[in-house]
């Protein structure tokens, strides 16, 4: 009855007939590239039976369908609904199934949890099942990702279950359509079609995110507008959360701290103050009423200009518990940020939060969770995990990932974020000895945390691929995938995103992994070699700026982190120096406190080091760094002439997309190099060594260059 | 040899299968609807040949393989580039066809100019030619279109040359993306990544362009930042002007009057001052470097806030003619803008115009042209056409039209302008006596201008579809086959865009032909009916707002055109009153000038009347003013009614796109109406006459209706 699951390396590839921008992200559902595929698949999409009704069933219905298009290019048949003997491809939540297959599958219900799904080939029947609705949902975009990336069906077994329970965007988009450190273009959200238009891009974010498992949205920026909490507002975000509902994600909007004195005209946002707190009650109340499953607020405060608590003389606890127990009655959660610093404290910017928070631990309402950026500073493209991180056992604290490129080359770098992601999660906080990963506190597991949670940056706006560059879509399917389970392995990762959205073709999957898997190196070392941080131009923070100084705030400029003189370079942040190092395991400060053995790429973070001291490489602090900078251009080039091997297997739209960003990430690589070891030259003096070529400009050159309107602010 | 042409009733109509955004507009090349469409067409498609070698070409070349692929859901086969024998469908200029195609089209040669083409089915086979690269591309999309709208090929014979010379889109995108009037998203031009990336979006932008003949584009705001003219922006310009040159889309740019004071700190910007003129000689120079082919330069001066030659006194002439100077060496224009008013000027308004630019008639160097709105006022719903049109024989005129819908419902209504500009192209001027009508003027038959243009100021952003609604596609679309012939029927536009973008299927055709040849009438009616004008929100125009007066500038307000009084409503241009009748041909002063006579569309335009006057349909004016907006909103009402009974003979993403903007628009013409007759009621206090709908509210409830960041400002 069945076909032979075919070796599919004889395959032939489509030639491309239609224009292709990129919109349809992973959910591509490209036509199969020959006939063996395509019989060996319709087996099962020709004969599905879905058990079940509920407004994610209906998603899942449409899904099908749209999948069908795509793999066959033409219409699908009947998708059964009521129990039917004829079906090879049973979806149903187990409570649906008949019985003959619900008792088969009853040892595996024990191992599912609300969001979980199970996939199994049971007796001739592929069997896509849950406990709930959207757990079956989830199980059918597995299902489907296992034909997109070409598996063998007759042996599938899988139970998947999400280790992190909140999983959320966070867009920091404003009211009026900007996008603070976007650079897709603008805001996605049309509040002024809303609440009446719900446009198809709404409906397809949703697919795109439930896809990957995303269960929620933060849709403002977190440098907030308070004006989202009036009613004007909070109807346009109810229409979203109707349209979000059926697949499974949640809305969450940023709050003011001084929302009581912007909208109503209170003479404080006091936290301990009870007028100010019933305020809070009587929006929450409000907000609820729009939206009965709101998922709650993030807070930035008291943090680059935003109030919050400080104001008043209070705790970052004082504030979050206020609104934490304004949101409690509905079963809301309060994200608060631990990205709290300030120019008038004294001590090195990075210590900061770690400072102010770590003596809070256990004072938190236990609806709050604390969002932690991976790094101390501020997602730069290389910095070591974040203190706090195995450092708060009594309050939960959440991940923030960056998805948007603020520091990583903006819209126009190719560089895989899941690299650095996976280098963060599976650091070491030695919390409970060794083993106690970061992954291990985001999922609760090391520290016993009943909240959970891991929020991304989102890097997608008005650009009609989402994200501007085409491969940053891979950085918000690798944030899905490891917002699921923050274990999981990045190149298989790479490699399922590349089959989906490009080609099942080994060629292109190998040739787009090693790209993919090397370009992080590439543009660490073109960007920030041996631990340089923040030395980015101003404001927009595109290009390079290791000359930024003054202007009034210190912990904003360039020369606060590098210091570099006509000795030396770096930041001390051992005993010598701002002793930032304390805050981490004496695991750690072993291997970071040693000038000689530290991993290099942490080296000008935790230490400062004379131009002319040998390293272990044999080669000068100076040679090094001129040597690392040379070391990133090589690899931009390499990237782009691996890249350029795809001509032909690639669609044309999408392969010439890539290649014209390619070429711009090889000129600002150059920039790059050629700005950094023209500035720092000023200091060491010494000449390039031999294999670093010399610089395109004079260093005036680079002082002068100015762009106007550079996006993201 | 040849299959006959069928009648093609018996279509069966495709399902819809894919997704459709409307990013195709009316270059979808939908799949043929019938096997018998199919190989009819495909005789000549499959039997190219394409003579002749330019970037043009390939631009040609390209088309046809898209097209290709769009109808028959495949790749092409080869397109012959030589002298062949077989071939059935022959494209190339004149004098690259061998002798005996060539001795045979000869004596159709002499009436094409260097833009025309000619179709022409020549002893079984079918024939486009042009003197020109870009006549022949204009004539391979005029052939495409013969097979979008599924014409028959065997008799064709068609010669076309465009009536207008300079046909251009105004963008008024501002540097930073956003754009004034806008209502689309934001600017496409996304500048921090040009000159590098050229994006597929412009090169489709310039496709849909050539495709109706538009040949220049005036990428940035009137109001304009001088930045454009700084190397920073004309490199990236000049890559545009690269990607549009092969469709024959010359570049234009706004020049702030003072730019020699912004970029240069010259002391002034008097068009008489040497220095300043010079200032300009250099400056387009090193744009005419960047730009060989550069258009020239789009000005609004001496009005809302730009600089001008008033600031030193000196005439519109004189500024318009020192850009001309500098320009005139490199065969560049300028577009000087008739726009030109000041609130401190005692005469009503719209009499400033024509007050101003009359006396200058003749004083304008050669290739300079004036560019007018097509009514005196600021693009209402209705106008009359502008009194400069006519009254200028001695200096070139163009028409700027609208196509954003700045006070016609903007992003969500549907209106077919194209109903509008008929009215304005078909008025009668009476300036060489009856049949002097405005598309003459612009064609450069009555005064025989030696430079003729039109421009039409763009109404696309970044949503997908390109225009916010679906159907506003259709004002793009008509604008350039106006651009193109100001003679054109409208309901063949219509008929033809429908054919294009949505479908052949006749009930289709009828219905939308049905809904946009009714639209206009419909939106006057539930806006601005009687000749009302000007009675919309302040600053973003959005919506109602005949209760807005003061603020310093009366000329901005509602009540200084409408005047209602517990008396009266309506502003006298009669002798009486303004007098701006008086610059009217005499048979449009009596026409217009008697309150008993005039159309009604115009009595409040031009007229003062009391609320009980009894008008020549019975009704008193007050009544007749409550039974235009009923009927408005019914027309709204009956739009919607129409539209829904094409479901599923639309492709479903578009159609209900559609249908829920046309949901807002029955919405908002309740809300024009309801709040109008409150407002004008406290005056006439007068009931509403039966058959009219009571308010929703009362009128405090649209006194506060307040929204934030309305687009488009």
């Amino acid at each position: 009855m069945k076909k032979k699951f075919l070796i599919f390396i004889l395959s032939i590839f489509p030639v491309f007939v239609f224009a292709n921008d990129g919109y349809g992200l992973w959910l591509q559902y490209l036509p199969f590239e020959n006939k063996a595929i395509t019989e060996y698949y319709s087996d099962y999409l020709d004969n599905i039976v879905l058990l079940g009704n509920s407004p994610t069933h209906e998603v899942i219905h449409k899904e099908l369908e749209f999948a069908y298009s795509g793999f066959f290019d033409k219409k699908i048949g009947k998708i059964s609904r009521t129990n039917t003997g004829s079906g090879l491809l049973w979806i149903g939540k187990l409570d649906d199934f008949p019985k003959e297959i619900k008792d088969a599958l009853s040892e595996y219900a024990q191992s599912l949890n609300d969001e979980g799904f199970l996939l199994h080939y049971l007796k001739g029947k592929l069997i896509v099942s849950s406990k709930t609705d959207i757990g079956l949902l989830y199980g059918t975009y597995a299902f489907l990702k296992k034909i997109q990336t070409r598996k063998k069906l007759e042996d599938l077994h899988e139970i998947s279950n999400p280790k992190i329970q909140k999983r959320l965007l966070n867009h920091w988009d404003n009211l009026n359509r900007t996008v603070e450190r976007g650079y897709a273009g603008f805001s996605i959200w049309n509040w002024h079609r809303l609440p009446q238009h719900i446009d198809q891009q709404y409906i397809d974010y949703a697919r795109a995110n439930a896809s990957i498992g995303i269960n929620g949205t933060s849709i403002t920026n977190v440098n907030a507008n308070a004006l989202v909490l009036t009613s004007e507002y909070l109807e346009k975000a109810a229409a979203l959360a109707d349209a979000f509902r059926p697949y499974g994600i949640k809305i969450y909007l940023t709050a003011r701290f001084n929302a009581p004195m912007v909208l109503d005209n209170l003479p404080t946002a006091d936290p301990l103050n009870p007028e100010v707190q019933q305020w809070w009650k009587d929006k929450v109340k409000e907000i609820y009423a729009y939206i009965p499953d709101f998922g709650g607020f993030l807070v930035k405060a008291d943090s680059e200009g935003q109030p919050g608590p400080h104001n008043y003389g209070r705790t970052q606890a004082d504030g979050a518990n206020m609104l934490a127990d304004a949101v409690k009655p509905f079963g809301g959660i309060v994200m608060w940020r631990a990205f709290v610093y300030n120019e008038h404290t004294p001590t090195d910017r990075i210590r900061q939060a770690y400072d102010e928070f770590k003596p809070l631990d256990g004072k938190f309402s236990d609806n709050v969770i604390v969002q932690v950026k991976n790094g101390p500073l501020d997602f730069q493209p290389k910095e070591p995990f974040h203190p706090l991180f195995g450092a708060m056992p009594e309050t939960p604290l959440m991940m923030e990932f960056q998805i948007t490129k603020e520091y990583l080359g903006q819209d126009t770098h190719w560089v895989n974020l899941a690299s650095m992601w996976e280098e963060v999660l599976q650091s070491d906080t030695y919390a409970n000895g060794p083993g106690s990963t970061v992954s291990k506190v985001l999922d609760g597991s090391l520290h016993d945390y009943k909240l959970t949670g891991i929020a991304g940056v989102s890097n997608i706006g008005t650009d009609r691929n989402w994200t501007g560059h085409q491969t940053a879509q891979a950085d918000w399917y690798a944030f899905g995938q490891l917002a699921w389970n923050p274990n999981q392995n990045i190149e298989i990762i790479a490699e399922d995103w590349i089959r989906m959205t490009f080609s099942n073709d080994p060629e292109v999957i190998k040739t787009m992994k090693g790209i993919m898997m090397n370009s992080y190196e590439i543009l660490v070392n073109y960007m920030t070699p041996l631990g340089l941080h923040h030395i980015m131009a101003r404001s927009h923070h595109w290009g390079p700026g290791p000359w930024v100084t003054g202007g009034g705030r210190d912990d904003w400029t360039a020369t606060y982190y590098h210091k570099a003189n006509s000795d030396s370079i770096g930041f001390d942040r051992t005993e010598t120096g701002s002793n930032a190092l304390a805050q981490y395991a004496h695991e750690w400060k072993e291997i970071w406190g040693d000038s000689e053995t530290i991993p290099l790429e942490f080296l000008l973070w935790f230490h400062r080091m004379p131009w002319n001291k040998k390293l272990f490489t044999g080669n000068t602090l100076w040679d090094e760094l001129a040597i690392s900078y040379q070391k990133g251009v090589e690899g931009a080039r390499w990237m782009q002439q691996e890249w350029n091997k795809l001509e032909g297997l690639i669609d044309p739209d999408r392969f010439k997309h890539i290649a014209s960003f390619l070429k711009i990430q090889v000129n600002e690589a150059e920039w790059w190099r050629d700005a950094c070891l023209l500035y720092f030259g000023q200091y060491s003096k010494m000449p390039l060594p031999e294999g670093v070529e010399a610089p395109k400009h004079d260093l005036n050159y680079y002082l002068n260059f100015k762009r106007n309107f550079v996006p993201g602010i």
